[in-house]
Formats: structure tokens, sequence, C-alpha cells
């Protein structure tokens, strides 16, 4: 696969979010966080969701100007309005302002409505961690899988993000709730390979390890099983009550996915106790992690977010990875 | 079975508390907790756990009349040492301090370290919707499983809980990071029952539905595999930044469980919208759930906490459940 250097990828999706009518600095954020994404091994939301968003962009449902509004809260939690903006910007505008409640209050909690897709949840987790703080945040989605016991589509894979400050790399929970998000389940189907165990179920209603049976089906398996599934549907209840905007079943009337609903938490650890004192009791965590003798000999336990940050350095080094075909793609955006 | 009154099961654990040391109001809040607990249908932390609850009270390595003292905050975040206190005692303490400084702040967020064994933690979300908030809590452990990648025992299966009032029957998952509690493992050993999908590997490092190979394994599968063991060692950390106490790690080298470390956050939905509004919302969403069809006939898609709410129904009417040896043990306590 090519590489290419970090500034020439974001110059690149930069340039070509500007000729498609997103001005600065929404372009330059919006630019950096796909280019991260691609840099941090998360393809599912890199290069191969970047033209999906161009035609998002120009399919005029999105307002490339707008900025969320608060239109309600108490103390450190509010609520905002994301009028329909670039899903990016706003959550990374709503887990900034987490971030400036927690100064304040010690935690820090922003609901967001009327969004839309926020690519990786994970980087506003990281964004909350590079700030000192736990960042925890949610989102719902459109329905794309059953909830347990039906075979109907009703409930959204809500991918949840728990990041954990740690100077030499942040702890980085990014899971949805199905067992592979949908992202990585067309990855998986455009290489040819299968799920690494079941990954959801046939058209026959049978476990099976292909992604193209578990798309056609739209039955991925819940993390779980009944237990993501319950999770998916506390975390959309929670999202709708602290935003006040749409639950799953709302965005499915819309047919397509937008005007999503989000919640941004931070806790600003370092309000409790030194910076050295915390730094010291995650590595702590991560050192004795690292102590279990691996199943298989050279693939040691990894906390979580390690084998992205691995991937990342690697970028750093020698570039991001990018396919042929996705860099003449964006050439002729 | 045979069947008790609620009230006189209450008084009946009052009375076993009370005979063994621990005075009003710990005990009626202990008795009235353990009783919930076997109404609700959850067995696992019921009159199965209430014996070594009383074994731990005479042992002397709690203190039955500690109180948790604030050792630290920053407005909606607080800091609480729990002074190896009762474990529910704490907790319901922790929750009822975060939904104070929910009703204040909008949201509230206690960390509570050097506590013990809350038992069911749902029962702590229950508090929280109760109060009109959303709550979320979670507590770490000794290591229970290994991380994913390895046999070695090394993390805790660190319960998470997130309740969502509604006014007809809260939304509530209670979820252990393991596919199955080891007390839910334990009741099906002794039950003589299988678990019903995989829920470990065997010595031999196979899956297996047979709960007594699990528990002598020690190898619980996480739920979700890989993102299940992400999830505890993150919920792990955070307790123990939030709380400052005690990560899973430090917890093993006691070689018992105490001590452990949890979080408690409530979020003040209310704050944000009218009463009606929320309960629209909530129950529109379980309504849509209710009208997916279900795989079994007769056996509709159920919101979490529905199967035991129904079961708290039948206990209010028919009397609480209590197995002939369980009440043999406890008129003997």
């Amino acid at each position: 696969m090519p590489r290419l250097p970090f500034s020439d990828l974001v110059s690149e999706l930069h340039r070509v979010l500007v000729r498609h009518g997103l001005a600065d600095p929404r372009a330059a954020l919006v630019a950096r966080l796909f280019a991260e994404n691609q840099r941090d091994g998360v393809f599912s939301h890199g290069l191969n969701r970047f033209p999906g968003f161009v035609a998002l962009l120009k399919s005029g449902r999105l307002d490339p100007t707008a900025d969320p509004v608060r239109v309600g809260g108490l103390g450190a939690l509010e609520k905002w309005d994301g009028r329909m903006g670039v899903g990016l910007w706003n959550a990374h505008f709503a887990m900034g302002r987490a971030v400036e409640l927690a100064r304040l209050h010690g935690i820090g909690c922003v609901g967001l409505r009327n969004t839309n897709h926020w690519m990786r949840g994970g980087a506003y987790g990281l964004q909350a961690a590079d700030a000192g703080c736990i960042g925890i945040c949610w989102t719902n989605t459109i329905p794309l899988m059953p909830p347990w016991g039906s075979a109907d589509v009703a409930i959204g894979n809500n991918p949840m993000i728990i990041a954990v400050p740690r100077p030499d790399g942040h702890l980085l929970l990014d899971m949805a709730m199905s067992q592979f998000a949908n992202g990585k389940l067309e990855v998986l189907k455009r290489q040819g390979r299968e799920t690494p165990i079941a990954g959801g179920f046939d058209r026959e209603g049978k476990l099976t390890r292909d992604p193209g049976e578990i798309l056609a089906s739209r039955r991925p398996l819940p993390i779980g099983h009944w237990k993501g599934s319950a999770l998916a549907v506390v975390l959309d209840a929670a999202a709708a009550l602290v935003s006040g905007g749409q639950a799953s079943h709302q965005i499915a009337q819309q047919g397509t996915e937008y005007a999503v609903s989000q919640v941004f938490i931070a806790i600003n650890v370092t309000a409790l106790a030194g910076a050295g004192e915390i730094e010291a009791a995650v590595n702590a965590l991560v050192d004795h992690l690292h102590t279990a003798a691996p199943l298989v000999a050279g693939e040691p336990v990894r906390y979580p977010g390690e084998g992205m940050l691995r991937v990342r350095r690697e970028s750093e080094q020698l570039g991001v990875s990018v396919e042929e075909r996705q860099l003449t793609e964006l050439r002729d955006l």
C-alpha cells in the first residue's frame, strides 16, 4: 500500500473539502480528523468513509456553516442543538465544551441533538484524554441490528467510547454494540475476508463469519448477545433524554441517518489528584496487564488503544497507509 | 419453591444482621437490599450471597460502623473513602450523594474507594432512577478472568450499570464484563444446568457451556470477546482514578476481595425537560421495541429490566421465592 506523509494527506483532504463548500475552520478540523483516523489504522472511518462525507456535503442535507447552540442546562450539564451541522465539528465542539465544564465543575456533560455522523467516536475520547480528562461519549444511530429475541432491525449499534488519560498513550475503548461495526464488515467483505469469530446471523438465522451474509441479513451479533442489545437500548434512551433529541426509532422514520443524538462526558481527574499520581496509577495497571502470559507466543496482551498507537507510530515514521484506489478517488474529488 | 411475604423476609434478614453486630440504620438498609434482590429474581445476589455477607460481618475484615468520608472534590465531582465499611451502605450513600450533586449541578459523580462488595449493582442504578436521574455506576473487583490474549486471571469482571428513569418501570442494564457473572455460574452449577451459549473456556482452552468447567479454568468469556476485556480494563482504570483507590491488580495482592473502587454518576434529566416529556420519550422507545416481531412466538422482545420487573410483580403478589434450604440456613444464622 502506498504511504503518504500525514501533512500531505491533511492538505489533500482539506483541498477537497474546501472545493465542495466547507470553509475553515471546519474544513481544517474535518481534514485533520479524517487523516488521523486513517493514520491510526481506523480505516473504516478514514478514507473509506471520506467520499461518503463529501457526497453528504454536496447533498445539501447538512448545513456546512451551522454552529451548535445551547438550548438548556444546569451547571455542569448542558443541552446543545447541532442544527444539522457537520457531525465531526459538532462532536469536537461538544467534547471541548464538556472539558470546559469539567474544569469548572469537576465533571461536564453535554447532550447534543440534531447532529450528524461523528465518524470515529474514539477521536473525541482522545480529545478529552489529551486535556487530562477521562472522556466518555456515545452516539445513537439509525437502527442497524435487531434487538435480542427478534430478527427485525430495530436498534442502533450506538458506539460507546471510554478514554483514560496516560502520557505514554491513552487507554481507549471505542466499540460499537455489534460484535463488528458495519464499517468493519464492509472492509472485510471488500478484502474477501471472514470475521475472526461469528459476527452475526445469515439469512437462515444461523451464526456466520461471512461479512457479506451478515450485511445482507442485517443481523450482526450484539456483543455479549443479549447484553450488547440491552446496552444499545439504554445508550439510545440516555442519548435521547440528555440531548432532548431523537431516539433510533425516530431516526428510522427518516429513512436515512441524520439528526442523531449524542452524549459527551469529561471527568477532570486532575482536580482530584496530581498528574504524576494519575500517571503512576495508570502505568501500574498497564504494566500489570503486560505481565499476563500471552496465549500466542510473541503476541503480548495489549491495553485498549495500544494496537492503534502502534499503527499511529508506524504512520508517523513511514507515512500513512492509503490504498491506491483511495488515492485515485481522492484526487478526482 | 416456598414463597415468603417481602416484609417477613426483610424482618428475618434484619434479625440476623442485628444478631451479628450490624446496627440500624445499616441493618435496615442491608436487609431491604438483599430482600429486594431476591424479590427481583436476582438470586445470585440475594439469599445465595447473604450467608457470605454474614460471614464477612463476623470476620472483622469490615467495619460495621464506618461511614464514608469526603476526601476531595471539585463542584459536581467528589472523592469519598469508604473506610472499609459495609459495601451496600457505602454504595447506597455514594449514589445518594451523586443524586444530590446532580440536583445542584445537573450531573454528579462520586468516586468511592476502600469499600466492599455492593452485591447487586443494579440496586444503585434503580436508586438514581427512582430519583428521576439516569444512574451510571461501576465497580472493580478482584481479578476474575484473563484479559484477551492470555489465560492468566488478571482483570476484574467489573459490573457496569446504566438505569434510565421510567414511571412504569425503569430501563436497567446491569452487566458483568464476563458473559456470565461468577454468581450466575455458581447458581447454574448448583442447578446442574449449562450456560445457554458458550460461557468460557475449559481447562484445555476450548469454549464450553459447563459452568463447573468455567469456574475451574477461571476463564469466563468476556462479553464481545476482546471488547468486554477492554471495557473491563478502562472501567477499572477509571474507578481507580476517580476514587483514588485500588485497581484490580492491587486488590489481587490482598488475596481476597476487599477495598474495591467504585464510580457513581447521576444525570438529572429532569433539569433539562419536563417529567412528562421524558416519560413520553422513554415510553415511545419501549413501545417501539415491543413492536419488533419475536423470533419465538409468545416471547416478545423485552426492554432491559422488563424481565426483572415481571418477577418483582409476581413476588409482590405471591410472595418472594426462597429455596427451602435457604430458609433453613437463614433460620440457623
